[in-house]
């Protein structure tokens, strides 16, 4: 019998892939040669299928358009760039009804519309089954770009934001009886929420993911200030994968290890309520977070956390191959069965 | 009830799309700002789906491959673009043999190969139906872009190839019993063919299209020479959607219309035997030929037929928003049924 998709499963099917493959692949993003002089751009592309990577049950149309247009764009803040466009592609059933993708499209240009950029074309096809295809363009200044394989022992390791928040979302989202778990007033971002509007604001952590470019104009502006070009190598990538993942995947392609601070790293108080004993594992595992995951030298990180409330510090990048403590499996395996 | 895709057909629901697009749709590809000062980046996108744009039964995968390669770099070459490099998402079934997708790529590859540019990333996710998304981005010097609304009366039309020979192909493919139909030999290309080597040359135009970069080139060469920048307005696109379909969209784009030479359109001697009838139907409505339909000054288009033997004067672009004689139906409507 032939081997199957199922059979390799995703990590064995890319590396079949990239060997058709140039040999930029391996960031969120590929860059793809020059536009000015200085200048490189990049390219990002995802797909997305109903009932794999959204479904009525939990996400609305216009919550769809506007995760295809975040996912992709957080892919080029990964690697420190700014968008200059997208092109969407849509598969669509017959039996579609209209307004479902009118309201895809709404929340896609929302989207675009909040991070300055716009969609510049499409294509719009017959399909079984409703999918998005979504490409989107990016500029950054060369020595501005944001790889996975330049982290270096010593390296600080900051996240841009909580992680688990989405995973609590989807889960409140999949199953109402979680509410009752949150009859206390929690403190969301600046504010103290309660009852419904805590309900709404959690799930939208998973429905209106936010590309972290206010991030990336913060290097940019340290940057400016600092005039220390040598000092501004920035390495990391999305945790789009889950916050351990992204860890993981830097220090295997920048071929380090990494220290975390088990003491630092935040547990938000929603997840610890409704995950309890896993709650860890909502923070490392849970996924689609889309904050950035950025190595950088001390001082440079310690600007950053002063200046982005959210951004914490949580570790370090040492030599050898280990991640200490930290399970070295990927918190998502498409062709797998979700845990 | 609420109104469906297939309520609304392809036209339709590309209205809505663009409501949410920016202004630079309805060409092959779009136009999406400089690069280098004098250059315009293109960017297009297709998605492919099993079933509806190729089946197991007409294509073989490495044919698959190259079909969703050259149906986006024709796009590209209808710009007057070089290509820059593409990206590929690919959603699978887990049941699908990875030789399939392994052939995919190859024959995806070889397209690429062919026309000196390369795949620089993509995705793989699951999907109940195989999907392939493709989108490329080009390069032109912007005094060389072609569009199809700056058509101009008094311009001369020109086809670079002939247009029914993918209808020939795929009628062949699909039905066998037509093979009896072609036991004399025949000219194809330069080459005079016969039995098994005539039915694969004819079944090739189907399944391996070329994107007609070689046209793009020698109107560029052309340019050159001449050093005139104003003659060099040339409009068009490709004939993907049928030869008929190109000059209407050209001359509703460019609110003009056009006049035919039909005693001058040529009818490829294998349509004439196995339509019958039928033979400028299938050269006007036949489709996926990837030809390219292009509007030029006379003097310019006088040159361009000289150096580049398959292309032909078709026509002219005249006053008005008739075609004489032309039924002004699109081709394929991909949320219809085909023909």
């Amino acid at each position: 019998m032939s081997a199957t998709v199922r059979d390799l499963g995703e990590q064995e099917l890319l590396k079949i892939f990239r060997q058709y493959c140039s040999d930029v692949v391996g960031d969120d993003a590929a860059a793809m040669g020059s536009t000015l002089p200085d200048r490189q751009m990049v390219v990002t592309t995802d797909m997305l299928v109903d009932g794999v990577h959204f479904s009525d049950r939990t996400t609305s149309p216009e919550d769809v358009g506007w995760r295809a247009a975040a996912v992709n764009l957080s892919d080029l803040a990964a690697m420190g760039a700014q968008p200059w466009g997208l092109v969407m592609s849509v598969g669509l059933p017959p039996d579609t009804e209209i307004a479902w993708i009118e309201s895809v499209y709404r929340g896609f240009s929302e989207c675009l519309r909040t991070y300055g950029t716009e969609l510049v074309g499409g294509d719009t096809v017959r399909s079984p089954v409703r999918t998005l295809a979504v490409t989107a363009f990016g500029q950054v200044a060369k020595h501005q770009l944001i790889q996975r394989h330049t982290a270096r022992v010593g390296d600080t390791i900051v996240m841009t934001g909580l992680h688990g928040l989405s995973k609590a979302g989807l889960e409140l989202l999949l199953n109402e009886q979680l509410e009752e778990k949150l009859l206390v007033p929690i403190k969301i971002g600046d504010q103290v929420l309660l009852g419904k509007q805590l309900i709404k604001a959690i799930s939208r952590y998973h429905q209106r993911p936010v590309p972290r470019f206010d991030a990336i104009n913060l290097l940019d502006k340290i940057f400016q200030q600092q005039n220390h070009l040598s000092d501004f190598v920035v390495s990391g990538m999305d945790s789009s994968d889950g916050l351990a993942d992204a860890i993981a995947q830097i220090c295997r392609a920048s071929n380090v290890g990494a220290k975390i601070y088990w003491d630092k790293l935040p547990v938000p108080e929603v997840v610890e309520i409704l995950a309890g004993d896993r709650a860890l594992d909502w923070v490392l595992y849970g996924g689609e977070d889309f904050e950035l995951v950025l190595c950088m030298h001390f001082e440079l990180a310690e600007q950053f956390v002063q200046q982005l409330s959210s951004a914490v510090i949580i570790g370090e990048i040492i030599e050898g191959n280990q991640i200490d403590g930290l399970e070295m499996r990927s918190a998502f395996q498409h062709f797998a069965n979700k845990d």
